[in-house]
């Protein structure tokens, strides 16, 4: 059980005790029994032409957090056979077993892609004796690119820290969001200000960002007016909303993000990630994951788009583990209907696919370690 | 439900109303509950260095029946963390809806292989309306080469059928039969001698097959035997017996097959199939599944360590769908456990990955139809 599956029973359990739990939130009611979702509004979604050129500027690294094979075909059919995935020029299959389990966390599965290094279950960005290890953004940096990291999550959760932070228990809250002081990354956006104002070291993070050279950012509106410059962005106290209230927040601040690196003639890496998915396949719920699943899809289109324009910009998608054991029991394609059943209200145990666009696309088929991931991509040219 | 699904439940029901079901036997009962499975002995694999030439003279496909990226990296955990399938030096996925149907059957789904056009649900080698399609085998026959089945099913059974037979409905056992008098295949090997022997029709088509210029074995003894020409072997009255009964017979046929087809100095193309993945899937059998998933392996590891030693031959492996709705919940690489749930005794609606390996394996990576796999073997130069 990881820490969202920990808080939501804990959540859970309280608010049955207060009376208040609402009969569709319960997961376990869920679990082994049919489901049924329809999308009403299938989106459109883009056709690219693969680039033809070979050099490798930039990379964008995206993570569907939990989100695997089931739930992108799944998320296929419901918008009627077409994803903005489907550009996806290679693919490849990554095992993300860690050191000490064969079903891993985000912590120890993040920090596989974003250091090249597996490790314990619930380490993020250290080894298993808790020895920080070097990231794709420390990378990105020693090899004078810019950095980022946009999430749609707090930003002390597994992912995020895994490139940005390091600690050998990622429930550390507190300390992991201190080392975004160190971290590096010139663009970061998320959720998660509580831990960096509302702390109970009575530090303020925000103003220690600013004496970094950050321009610290408190919502959408004030990011979509900055130039450039160090900008670190924290919209919500926690996580950021669902996808109905947020809106395409996760496209928009992806394209932001890629404005101002791209500002840096030496290139960038970036890592985005579709957070929530998992939390809604902890939940069992199909309605919100398929949400979250379009979301992505959505930003993954927006952010193709750009990089077949851009031609230097290699783009891999990919997942740290599946979460929630979907499988799709029956459907429609034509009416967007699926009928999906969860069998596990944690992680399952299978590889993730590996999907790749852009320059060097080629480098990410066949079958390979999570941790091959950090690999192939500083094999790349000039990395 | 399909036809192996269907005569389960019919024997099942019989079986049960005349006290002779075992209770292990019940898929209802085995469905949406935890299995664990120990392989014991964990099986050695090769570790083969990707052939390096460019040409392509032969082609052996490969197909699990049912076998989806849940039943490979359940098997590989088994096994301790190694596959020969490991090996593949391109990763592909296949999108296997039918006409009619989101969630395929062997019938359609191993036709669009076969042929490289969908078809209807149940339909064996021929469209829509009934009208036959163009065959791999009859591809290889057209451009001289020499062409061969090998499965260990009855040979009417829909997968080898849907290279060697033309029928609107996979259920025609004694019609779909008749077929292979006219197929054109110069080495086939599976079981369903009954329904060339002891027709309702009295033709005896082991008789017919003789008239036609093939050698009709009835036994591995015999066929090991054989040296070359024509070569129809039919060892059992309905499906090959369970591995543990029938030992490496896959494996050595499949060898026997390359033997006498590469004598052919055009090149062949072979199908292999592991066929009853797919039934211990609708029977929610995690034990004799693994069983199945590992001979598979077994024998995909002498093909490709064939084909390595060739150096022009392409090997793919690939499923025509997901069968059992297969999460694995826990389990242990060092102790090879698995602990696996199912979740339906039908099909499931994902795509499945297509492994290549050998020349032109590269053509094989990204997301397409599962029709794409013919059109990308008929586009390989020479073909």
């Amino acid at each position: 059980m990881n820490r969202v599956n920990r808080n939501y029973w804990l959540a859970a359990v309280l608010m049955i005790a207060l009376g208040a739990m609402p009969a569709g939130v319960s997961a376990q009611s869920k679990r082994d029994v049919e489901q049924t979702y329809v999308l009403n509004q299938p989106y459109e979604t883009v056709k690219l032409k693969a680039p033809k050129g070979k050099k490798v500027k930039n990379v964008i690294l995206m993570i569907g957090d939990g989100m695997s094979l089931m739930h992108v075909y799944s998320a296929w059919t419901a918008n009627r056979g077409k994803l903005n995935l489907d550009n996806a020029m290679a693919v490849g299959l990554s095992k993300t077993y860690c050191l000490d389990k064969l079903i891993t966390d985000s912590g120890a599965g993040g920090t596989a892609l974003a250091t090249g290094q597996k490790t314990i279950y619930h380490a993020v960005g250290v080894d298993a004796k808790g020895n920080p290890l070097t990231t794709l953004v420390d990378v990105a940096k020693e090899t004078k690119r810019s950095a980022g990291v946009v999430v749609t999550c707090r930003l002390n959760d597994a992912t995020p820290a895994d490139f940005c932070c390091h600690n050998i228990d990622r429930d550390e809250a507190e300390a992991i969001t201190v080392d975004y002081l160190n971290c590096g990354a010139d663009f970061v956006f998320g959720g998660g200000s509580k831990y960096f104002e509302n702390r109970t070291d009575g530090r303020n993070l925000f103003n220690e960002l600013q004496g970094k050279g950050y321009q610290v950012l408190r919502s959408w509106d004030e990011l979509a007016k900055a130039k450039g410059g160090k900008l670190f962005t924290v919209t919500d106290s926690l996580d950021l909303p669902v996808p109905a209230q947020r809106g395409d927040i996760l496209a928009k601040a992806s394209l932001k993000a890629i404005e101002v690196l791209n500002q840096n003639k030496k290139g960038f890496f970036l890592m985005v990630e579709g957070s929530q998915l998992d939390d809604y396949g902890h939940f069992n719920d199909l309605d919100m994951l398929m949400q979250e699943v379009h979301d992505f899809d959505r930003t993954i289109g927006k952010v193709f788009e750009w990089a077949a324009q851009d031609g230097e910009t290699l783009v891999i998608v990919t997942a740290d583990h599946e979460t929630g054991g979907l499988t799709l029991v029956d459907g429609n394609l034509a009416e967007g209907k699926i009928v999906g059943k969860f069998s596990t209200g944690g992680h399952s145990g299978v590889m993730v696919p590996v999907y790749a666009f852009g320059p060097g696309a080629e480098q990410f088929t066949g079958i390979y370690e999570n941790s091959d991931i950090f690999k192939k991509i500083t094999a790349l040219k000039g990395w």
